[in-house]
């Protein structure tokens, strides 16, 4: 490899740092500059594998930036490739720029949406798990990260699945720059607290002392791409790298993260860059067309269809749920299932005994799980993300970002609500609903019946985009026939007369409670209408509104917290709406104890909604 | 010490968890019989140092138990110690007894509720902070972890930070029993897999070969006692054990997680413990008295009363707030102040200024800080803790557990909303106000001005239990005289007159939206009232209900996504509601931009209130 030239590549990539941002007046140049000749080297020097003019070829290596605050420098990569105009550079930052502040869908070449620190490795690991089992490319994923990134837990959950499942074909790449944005990192300069962590975590680890130097840099990616073809271990990268490096007025200078050049210091800087021809070009190598490539297809939809269950016995919602996915793995070769170490409660063991080749195990690590399902997602699978309700909390942020990266999710909660028992408040999902709901461009469903909740996931694999679909621990009576059908955004009215006063609207559990009050109190000669509002968002405008319209009052009845939760999506369907709508909901701290007990103490079970009805009606 | 009595103590604890479990016919026998001899060996072998009768002694050490599922052990020991009787053991997991399936507050020896995994540690740091730094007490902390759980990032999280901050006074104890759930953990029964884990995050590490040996155990507890009192590192100790510990149907076997004895089995499994006294009673020490101990007050409250801030010029109120803060920390010496490496941008840079000895860095960590911050508020600090709103998501279990535990954290979220701007999506907190409304006994307050952010801070420490605080990065305009008053539960009608065609309910940023729709209205001759909806929950019934019964319709304008935000809050607060109640909110995907850019792109700008208002009246 010519030095000299990737030193050129260096220069004009560095201009294009500093003239995009302070273009923009914002951003974060000194973040960029440090990692500068970490990427030269990686994109020009002959190490990445890239088709330009086909970035979803399946040989393509994959970068994440995970710190993603480094996205000057990652616009100025593709800049210096060709791909990106200067002009366009000027743009960063503005309303109708695709060169967003942090990696964006806009930006074609963006892997993954980063900005929320510490979540780039684990979608490193989804893209590699996928490169190595799934798609069995040659492709091999690097992942750039910051050090002060380092100090989140995320990061070691992505280690350690990495190791497990030997992905030689994930390589880290820490720019340890020794500034944060307030000051020194916890480990400051000290290479060796980086490297001895990664050690310890099972990966191959390679210190670069000068992170500046292109010989040290490259002598390690070839190493790398040497070994990682043989070995069964992920490399780590630990790189000493100078914050600003190359501008003297910031390099290794505290307070300057996300802070601009003016005009003059500019032309210093400029200066301090040095002279280069701006029409050089860096070429990044293409992936050899004749690497093994087999599709997913090839290995694992040779099954034969699973036989229909048998719900004639009152069956939980989860194992219902974990049936139709197994019934869609089947027929959808694209679809993968991962687990938080708790496939025995959930049933979707039945997804690893039928397709074992697309059942990953991610261990007790919610965050990391969401973060690989968004790299397969990212590279075309269909993943299943399958935990209790409750612990999907811990993976919120990774849910959240998940939303702007446009995956195809689908998020299977279990255990859901007070009616989980004796475990106690710790297990019991009360804010999922709420948490689901908030997510843009998501669709969360609640089935009541073994019958809905394997039809609805099935569903929830068709329909595209994020989906939340909420189970329970308790077995419950069937109240459909197999043959129903549930359309996303419908609701089933399961009691409906002409002399309904009330109409009470429930989802999952709490539908058989609803239907247990029905049946009390049409003893006592007072009719209530029954909605299964299975779809919380999108949500049945049409019956609730005309429930509305045709009984005195609405009354939501959930296994979770008030808010965000179902009343809500209800009053929120209905801004209109002429009666009152009362909502009973989870609002006391729950603690062990029976299902029954709960609702009860709750007061979301038959006698409380009896009891809301004849206050209404009296 | 007596190992014999030990031995006959530990008797006597098993017979406790299989009588206990096998009542209940519920819970997790085997994970507690694999930490038997460990915790046998802390409480009543004479390195536990706690009064039982003044469970708040600041000189006692603290045993926190992050397998929380291993309940009925911590209970089993405290029968041992004579505080649980053989009868209340045998209401484990019944609604209304306080031996939960998981540690509740409501059993008086708990020190941390979790049962949601890899917590523990993080509220030990917390804890163990406390004791070092505010209370200067010789307490030692031990945290009880399972094998399982140390995939959890969080563990790393809390490990780096207690060697940050040289915590020689945190030891945890992993439980290695090798099986998880549903099956091997990723280390199975590899011992130095923990330890050098342990090892490269800087802490003693100590592995015990045989976890139910009282000699291995002894040694290595009182070797940690001897040397904390003298070094700056925590201690880990890596314990090999075997889960079912004892009971040859369980011991070392998969598939008993969670699982019963029915009856005959209990008897085999009784005898197999053997015969012992049912009589014998453990001692645990008492810390001793003479033990050095400075309250916090001592040090750190002799400041000066910061000087009231100017606000004549626009202030952002996310500097107010932190300003309302240190104000509060120069009368409230319990008031300590965590930070997730963003203080400069926060301004709590101020807080650690002007009380260097309350304020402590946290990294980019931030479910451990939420983790600290319990264990801070266990030990009657009032935590604030602050970052950008949208990385609170990341905490989010966390915040959940806390709800539970009862703490008085004071949560300050800053950054919100879309008029962060350029920084694009990944910055923008969007859901935070969905995420808290759905947390028990919370407060939720928006400050839309800096004089309303610097009293609503204050207010914020003053009110009992959890609070949550949002702010945004755009300087405002003041709305307020210095010496307003701003209660929780109440609002401010900013605009108002018996004209009112229609209410617009806005908070923060929107506030300043709605009174630019106010005035261009006025021109067109519409007149609307406008309230300052600061304080979201509890949330000021009574004024809503007034401008609806007044006014032809409600319009609320959030700078949030709509699903359990201002809207959805509104709604739920007028059940009888009579006018429409229409919710403008984020409802595209951000990017970066000019805050008033991105304001108008998502509709929530004065244009589309005025639009929505004269849609409305016309």
């Amino acid at each position: 490899m010519d030095i000299a030239h990737l030193e050129q590549l260096a220069k004009l990539i560095r201009y294009f740092i500093l003239i995009s941002t302070s273009a923009a007046q914002s951003g974060h140049p000194t973040s960029s500059l440090s990692a500068v000749e970490l990427m030269t080297a990686l994109y020009f020097g002959g190490i990445l594998k890239f088709d330009l003019d086909q970035p979803d070829n399946p040989h393509n290596d994959r970068v994440i930036f995970s710190k993603g605050h480094a996205s000057p420098l990652m616009y100025a990569l593709y800049a210096a490739a060709g791909k990106v105009s200067q002009a366009e550079l000027l743009t960063l930052r503005q309303f109708d720029s695709p060169l967003e502040g942090h990696p964006s869908m806009r930006f074609p070449y963006t892997e993954a949406t980063t900005g929320s620190l510490g979540q780039g490795l684990g979608i490193g690991v989804g893209v590699a798990l996928n490169a190595k089992y799934l798609d069995h490319s040659p492709s091999i994923t690097y992942v750039l990260l910051g050090d002060s990134e380092m100090a989140e837990g995320a990061n070691y959950e992505a280690m350690e699945l990495a190791h497990h499942y030997q992905l030689n074909n994930l390589v880290g790449i820490i720019d340890v720059n020794r500034l944060g944005q307030r000051g020194e990192t916890m480990a400051g300069e000290d290479l060796l607290w980086h490297a001895r962590k990664a050690k310890a975590f099972g990966w191959q680890t390679f210190v670069i002392e000068d992170g500046h130097d292109f010989n040290q840099i490259l002598s390690v990616l070839e190493e790398i791409r040497r070994s990682t073809i043989h070995g069964v271990r992920p490399s780590m990268i630990v790189a000493g790298t100078k914050k600003g490096r190359g501008v003297s007025l910031w390099e290794d200078q505290e307070n300057w993260h996300s802070k601009q050049l003016n005009e003059q210091q500019l032309a210093t800087a400029l200066q301090e860059v040095g002279a280069f021809d701006k029409n050089l070009k860096g070429i990044i190598s293409s992936p050899e067309k004749s690497s093994p490539f087999t599709t997913l297809s090839a290995d694992s939809s040779h099954q034969a269809q699973p036989a229909t269950p048998d719900y004639s016995q009152p069956t939980t919602t989860k194992l219902a749920a974990a049936q139709g996915v197994v019934k869609a793995m089947s027929t959808h070769d694209r679809l993968v299932v991962l687990d938080a170490e708790v496939s025995n409660s959930t049933h979707f063991d039945l997804a690893q005994k039928a397709f074992p080749d697309r059942f990953f195990e991610m261990f007790i690590a919610e965050q990391n799980m969401v973060g690989v399902a968004t790299g397969l997602s990212s590279r075309g699978k269909i993943p299943v993300v399958s935990t209790f309700a409750a612990f999907l909390t811990r993976a919120h942020d990774q849910i959240r970002m998940s939303q702007y990266a446009e995956t195809n999710i689908k998020f299977f909660g279990s255990y859901a609500g007070v009616s989980l028992g004796k475990d106690g408040f710790s297990q019991m999902g009360l804010e999922d609903i709420a948490l689901f709901r908030s997510m843009l461009n998501t669709t969360v469903l609640q089935p009541a019946d073994a019958v809905s909740a394997y039809h609805l996931a099935q569903t929830a694999i068709n329909q595209p985009g994020n989906v939340y679909l909420r189970t329970v621990r308790e077995p419950t009576p069937l109240l459909y026939e197999l043959d129903e059908t549930f359309e996303v955004g419908g609701s089933k009215t399961l009691k409906h007369s002409s002399a309904d006063k009330v109409t009470v609207i429930a989802a999952g559990i709490t539908v058989h409670e609803a239907l247990k009050a029905y049946g009390e109190l049409l003893r006592q000669g007072i009719s209530i209408r029954v909605i299964d509002l299975y779809s919380l968002k999108p949500i049945d405008h049409h019956t609730l509104e005309r429930a509305s319209i045709e009984t005195q009052a609405l009354i939501t009845v959930e296994d979770h917290f008030p808010e965000g939760g179902i009343g809500e999506a209800v009053r929120s369907a209905l801004p209109y709406c002429q009666v009152p709508i009362y909502s009973l909901a989870v609002s006391k701290t729950p603690r062990s104890g029976l299902p029954q007990e709960l609702l009860a103490y709750e007061e979301i079970d038959a006698a409380a909604i009896v009891k809301k009805v004849k206050e209404i009606v009296r």
